[in-house]
């Protein structure tokens, strides 16, 4: 968690709102680590999970990523909760809850429905101070 | 829709679910046009609307598709319409309805969430039959 915070880190530096995320395999091997950056790719699905997701899915050459567990600092929204089920993530361990665009706890709530067809463990809350005061830093530097 | 379907044809030629997607600008040009592609990719997230968002948006320059039409064969999943709500996509059509994995009138319903911040028109079972009877064949032959 401490990598994907400093990818959310840079995400901010960028100009993007800091998300940050990294993928890791059964062995402890970092597959990925990103950060948000839809405004600099023009890329609405360049959501730090997605980019993770792609990145560590080139890296073993498939489509799924089992037994990977996925660290992010903010709760997916449903596209990327979407993803990481499509993935087969085994856990998902995520920073702040947000309830204002979050799918996994919130909205969509996407791995409790009956169309999701895996659903990764879920750890909510992990390093949530830090991964929030990130995000409001952000936004008060903009208002 | 046509070039949809065409593009779902394509697809299941290349040994993919079929499913096929297009962007139309408001002035009619086809801005992108894909087809779903997660086994060829290595890619969970290639699903045809993606792969046509981040197509169109590379085009535009932009991380919104506004005033842009997306056609697609198959009712989203949740993942692609969180897509088409980030791109602001103006009006969706789809093919056939999925009750088994669709994010739009089937499970998440991610367009009627609070957690949804803009939502397109929705116009749903345009060609319906092609739509559906493509992934019926497709699927037939692999039991």
């Amino acid at each position: 968690m401490e990598l994907a915070l400093g990818e959310a880190e840079k995400a901010a530096a960028a100009g993007e709102v800091p998300v940050g995320a990294v993928i890791v395999s059964a062995e402890g091997e970092i597959l990925a680590a990103a950060g948000n950056r839809p405004r600099a790719a023009n890329d609405p699905t360049a959501h730090a999970e997605l980019l993770a997701i792609r990145e560590a899915c080139a890296k073993l050459g498939s489509e799924r990523l089992i037994d990977c567990d996925l660290y992010v600092t903010l709760e997916p929204c449903a596209m990327c909760a979407a993803a990481i089920s499509f993935a087969r993530v085994r856990r998902l361990y995520f920073g702040a809850y947000d309830p204002k665009g979050g799918g996994v706890e919130h909205g969509p709530r996407f791995f409790a429905q009956p169309t999701c067809h895996h659903a990764p463990e879920v750890i909510g809350g992990l390093n949530e101070t830090r991964a929030s005061e990130l995000l409001k830093d952000f936004f008060a530097e903009r208002r």
